[in-house]
């Protein structure tokens, strides 16, 4: 009887989506022993790539949408349907992320998250029930007010004028109109996936923390906290939702703090959801090994990585199952990842050999790599 | 019981001795495995590092010795004793090497083997009986007659002068006298560690071949490899010694010819004479694992490299001993090596890196690679 590999991979960044590092990793396993089982779990933690897995492991779907991009002008974003036709999945990135600003353009006083809500209003169109969120990558410090309004919260000044989009001028918020939200929403589960613990405001909040590599000056990390603040202020008068200092409300610009206020959500680690909707668990049963891997490993791995969230899985199911990673960079204090249930982590690279190099051939490094363990483990 | 790992590595050049290199892997394995035993056979080839493995694998010594290089001039070369105290072995690239020239004054029309004949003389006084000679990487191409001469053969021209060293004058050769010859050489056995099949003369010959690297023009060529040929015929009609088509003979610029006539020599690939006097295949039997590896491993290895070797030898002892090959560079087709006693080939590389940086890190990374594939051994 052949052996069963279970192969959960993260995708590695700039070379290979999670799918395809499977792909290797059954090949070099199959030259090695030719009747091994492979069964294919693309692994994410959340971030770049979570609609790529998620939708690659579940036989979904990739749709393309066009939405407001963080600057107000639009961009061609994707959002993913689950293989059960009524999850979807979203990066928040994908329509509100940073890599839609240029070092020029970058300002976290009108940066928005309204692209974000589009996509939350598209999957709701679509018939979905629930929504996993991915909010890494933004470029926002809006408090997640963008999306709101794209759901049809409107944000109010004084004289009942809508404000403009941006963090920059929730200072002026008076008041919070519900009463145009779209009927669907309350039926909405969202499933937010943040490893972000820190609070909407302060010297933890949104603003200081992650202001500054959105393109804000000390000036502006102080608007934007006060601004933050106010607007938790006018949230918890108005609607009864205390946000200011909930773990993972300044997630993304505060966007933690708006899907908490104006949406049905849960705050769950990344790597949890992804395991949890891939069925990791249970396809593991069937494992004698389990390979996994990321472009980088290192102690911070264990941080809530996918390689570390599939180690504990794996563990979990049983300790027999021999957990190896492989990985485009191994980085320091990997040893550490021993304690946490990883039996061997390998790098691929053949040699000296520049970034760009390694990222083209990362495809022909894990063939190698895999066919080389899986050897030893005949 | 804990596992015996036989470690039997080549030298990581510039970077690690193969003593050097079993010490990481040890530390590595034992870091994953704290009962196993692990046997230290540093390995060679016949090329650079054979008297440092050799040495270090039969706890013998190194001695320095002031001898003629290759242009005449003096050079510290090195030789070494094995713990037998009857043993010696020398890489002639030690005192007539190629490192001793520059692009300037890489001549071989004068470069001189008179060094090695010296280190040969110098092991004689020593009371050594048996010499293994690794003769790769020489600047020379004299046919062997300045290591002859060193030893008390004198090359005559028809005047009855000697000739200066060097090809360029071999033509002007008239007699050879044995009259001087240190007694004692007789008694001694040279074992010629080379991989080299190439004969003295001719298109496949010394100096048409490997001149053109010592810095030989095509005039140069015409002139060595016509010398080359005239000093065969010398040695044939007055030592009766053909040594003109003898594979091999080529080796060294004709160093293989001149030890083939004035020496007690055998000539045999680098590789066996290093398991042979190391005692491998007799070690190799308490070993459950076999650990190998090299600077850089790809499909060329199979051609008489210390880890074909070694992967030979254990497999030779039991099919059960799987044997595991590091190296810092993983090359071209390495998978044609499974069919030749690999088990697996690991990468020791953690990531993109200059080659100065790897040859820096290398023993962290065989460490760290060493302990990842004890784990898996587990």
């Amino acid at each position: 009887m052949g052996k069963t590999f279970l192969l959960a991979p993260d995708s590695f960044k700039e070379s290979m989506t999670a799918k395809e590092v499977c792909e290797a990793m059954e090949i070099g396993i199959r030259r090695a022993m030719k009747d091994a089982k492979c069964i294919h779990v693309p692994m994410a933690d959340g971030g770049e790539g979570t609609v790529q897995s998620l939708v690659d492991a579940t036989n979904g779907t990739i749709i393309a949408k066009e939405v407001t991009g963080p600057l107000g002008t639009p961009v061609l974003a994707q959002y993913g349907i689950l293989g059960d036709g009524k999850t979807g999945v979203i990066e928040m990135a994908s329509a509100s992320g940073i890599h839609y600003v240029t070092k020029e353009t970058k300002n976290p006083l009108v940066t928005t998250t309204y692209g974000t809500g589009e996509l939350i209003r598209e999957c709701i169109k679509q018939g979905i029930t629930e929504i996993i969120l991915g909010i890494g990558g933004s470029a926002t410090n809006d408090g997640g007010t963008g999306m709101a309004a794209a759901l049809g919260y409107q944000f109010l000044d004084e004289n009942g004028k809508e404000l403009p989009l941006g963090g920059g001028y929730l200072d002026r918020l008076a008041r919070i109109d519900s009463s145009h939200v779209i009927p669907e929403l309350k039926d909405i589960r969202i499933l937010v996936a943040s490893d972000v613990t820190n609070p909407l405001c302060g010297e933890h909040g949104a603003s200081a923390v992650f202001g500054p590599q959105k393109g804000a000056t000390p000036e502006m990390v102080e608007i934007l906290d006060h601004n933050l603040r106010h607007y938790s202020t006018v949230v918890k008068e108005q609607l009864g939702k205390d946000v200011l200092n909930v773990p993972g409300a300044g997630a993304a610009g505060g966007l933690g703090a708006g899907l908490l206020a104006f949406t049905n959500s849960t705050m769950k680690k990344g790597i949890e959801i992804v395991i949890e909707y891939t069925n990791l668990k249970e396809q593991m049963k069937q494992a004698d090994y389990c390979f996994t891997g990321e472009g980088g490993i290192d102690f911070q791995t264990k941080f809530g990585k996918a390689p570390y969230g599939v180690a504990q899985a794996a563990k979990s199911v049983s300790k027999d199952i021999k957990v190896i990673a492989l990985a485009g960079n191994i980085g320091q204090d990997v040893e550490v990842l021993y304690d946490e249930g990883f039996d061997a982590i390998f790098g691929i690279v053949p040699g000296a050999a520049t970034i760009d190099t390694l990222l083209e051939q990362g495809r022909e490094n894990v063939i190698r790599t895999s066919e080389s363990i899986a050897r030893l483990l005949k």
